[in-house]
This record gives C-alpha cells, sequence and structure tokens, in this order.
C-alpha cells in the first residue's frame, strides 16, 4: 500500500517534473504529461519500454496513443491520490524520451497540487 | 485514401461486429469495444499484438489503457468516418482475445451508424 | 545475488518442467524449451508478455525467434548455472502460452542436471 | 515471391549496410548485426519497433537476445538468399538505434556475398 506524498515531498518532487511537462489534472491528485513523436513506431517503442518499467514498479499508467501521441496520467489507486511511485514512474518516462515534442497546453500547474495536499494537511 | 463505407457495407459488417462487443460512439461515425483482461500482462500481450496489426494493415486505433482494460475506438481520419480499415482491424483484433471479458455498458447499437449514413447518403 | 538450486529442488522442481517441454541444455546448467506458434504475431505476444515477466523479475533470458519459433534457454549467469529465478521464469512463461506447440527434440532429460549437481554437491 | 538481389544491387547497396555493422554470414546468403544497448529495456524498445517494421513490411529478422545484446540475421526464406527485402529492414533497423554500440568482431566482409553472387550469375 502506498502513500500519498508529503506536502514536502511535493514541494520538492512536483515542480522538477513540471519542468519536462507534466502538469496537474484539474479535479484530481494527478499528474498528465502528452508526448508527440515523429510516427506510431517512435511512439510504440516509447510505451514498449514504459510498460517494461511499469511492470518492475508494479505501477501502471492510464495512458491513451493516438498515433503518434501518448497521454499519460499518473495516480495511485490505493492512495487516492499522487504517491512515490507516480515520480519513479515520471522519472523513468521521461528518460525514455528526451527528444520527444511535448505538448504542454493542458491541465494547470503542478503547483495546485502542491498547494491543495498542503491546506489538507 | 480510404472511402467511407457504404449503405450496403454497414447493414451487412456493422451486425457481425456489435455481437461480439463493438457499439456506435454517440455522435462520432466511429466504432468502440472494451476489453476486460486478467490482468496488465495480458492486456499488454493483446495490445503487442494489436500493434503489429496496426503496423501492417498502416491504420492505427485510438486506444486507451488502464491497467487490466483496453478501451479501443476504430475511425478513419482521412475520411471522417468507417472505413474498411476499421472492419479490418476491428476482426483481427478480435480474434486476439477471444476469451476476454467485454464491457457493453457503453454506446450506441451499432444500427445507428447504418442508418445515419444511409440518410446521409 | 542468486544460489544455484540444491540438489533437492532441482529432484522436485525440474521434473515437472520436464512435462511442459523443458529439457537440459548439453554441457550447460541451464533449461531450454521451443515453442511453435501459429504465426509471427502470436510469438511476439508471447515474447511481450515474457519481457514484462522478466523485467518484473530482474532475470532475462537468452531467447532466439525466427517468425513463429521462440527457442528459451534459461540460467542465472550471477551464479553460473541454475538458480531459483530460472524456475520462476519458466513457470510464468510456461502460463502464457499454453497451446502452442512444442519442440521435444532436443537437448537432453532435465534428470542429467539434478544427477550432475548431487555429484558435485 | 522476392527475387535474389543482383550482382548489380549487391554491389550498390552492400557496402553502405557494411558501413552501419553489417557483416556477412560465413555459408549463408545472410547479413548479420549485433547490437549492444545499455540494457535491457532499450535493447527491447528497439525489438519493439523492428517487430513493427518486420510486419508491415512482411519480412522477418532471425533474432537473437540476450539482456543488452540484439543479434540480428536477415535472409529471405523465400528465395533461400538475399532479397531486397533484407535490404529494407536493414536499413529500418539502423534508423531505430542510431547510438548503440555496434559489436564488429564476427562474420566476413559484405563483398563477399558480392563476389559470391558474382560469380554464380
Amino acid at each position: 500500500m502506498a502513500d500519498l506524498l508529503s506536502p514536502e515531498d511535493r514541494a520538492t518532487q512536483l515542480p522538477p517534473l513540471a519542468e519536462t511537462g507534466w502538469a496537474a489534472v484539474p479535479g484530481r491528485d494527478a499528474i498528465r504529461k502528452i508526448w508527440k513523436f515523429r510516427g506510431f513506431s517512435e511512439a510504440w517503442g516509447f510505451m514498449s519500454r514504459a510498460a517494461l518499467a511499469a511492470e518492475r514498479l508494479n505501477h501502471h499508467p492510464e495512458w491513451r496513443n493516438v498515433y503518434n501521441v501518448v497521454d499519460v496520467t499518473l495516480t495511485t489507486h490505493d492512495c487516492r491520490g499522487l504517491s512515490r511511485l507516480d515520480i519513479d514512474l515520471a522519472r523513468v518516462m521521461d528518460r525514455f524520451a528526451p527528444e520527444a515534442e511535448i505538448q504542454r497546453d493542458h491541465g494547470e500547474p503542478v503547483t495546485s497540487l502542491c498547494q491543495a495536499r498542503t491546506r489538507q494537511a
């Protein structure tokens, strides 16, 4: 059973993910990133590596693929929000596609996730 | 460039797909099916075979995966609606997972796709 | 670091694997099984699931694929012979393809692996 | 049914492949290349893209994987030797892994394939 990220961990770990293109999902304690690859083959190569990483962490993404686009949302169902597993999987995925185009016109700043949880704590 | 399915092809080819669990997507000329597998591994094995089939047909699904669930929507962007490619890809996907559970509580009967296109023709 | 299987574990765990088609590799402390699928797609679906399992165990096969044939050898390089990891991976792979044809005209009976290690012990 | 590569095609198309690391397999009309990746994940991402390309060409490799190493042999069984399909698949695979380390201590220069077939012609 994973624990929700503490306010301190959110403050230190979410902003670096925001720089690589992760944003907050409105209304959920979840982060999302959208990769645009050069075609289906490149998108699928990325997904194949991400599937291995997910299985290794025993933590799986919510993801959607349409041809060259891979749209990933991470959250931890066990604890109904972001946990260390989401941070780990996000970082691994970022390493697999350093050169892909990132779509940034969605969601809210990850700081919204830090603030919300800080108030609840 | 793929052609839209004719009313005659819709009438003969969509109902058999409906029996395997494909339904019409409200407001789109598209079909959708939701598979529930026994876990991520089985879902991923299915997706890996479907990816090969898609690449061979040069026709790709819109699909979403959350752990053991694979949610597939098929339409042909070139012709802004259903073409023979969607029928072919749907049939191939059906062959890959004959024993998976199918979620049937979504969408509309495929007959709505036959009627709509018949009226437009 | 994995430990070599004990003579007792070999005597109890290798024979059931032999029944599913695993055989001893002459001259190595390793087991091998050859699956024949109905085509590349089915072979690749199997390999995709096996890759996930391997990553989860952090233990990887030596494998070869030619169209519909997947030829797998398992051993543990760390301990230069069979370990519990090989048994685990063999069992998982067996579950992924219960209906595939198995080629049985290679190798030696797994009992050779029990005897050899018993003598060394 | 694919045709064997002509001597002219061999003379123009094999040498560029030799530069990227493809070599002749002794005793066969086949080419081979060995990639060394940084780990299984990277190797598997490469194989997943190559599987798509193979399925699209309807032409499949003989390949072997041990952790980070992918060892590929290409030939065309239909025509018992190298065809245009092997050149196409080799070029596509080369595009998928431009930065991987290539092991070059195997086989013979591809010029042996040009000479042999020139003499037979």
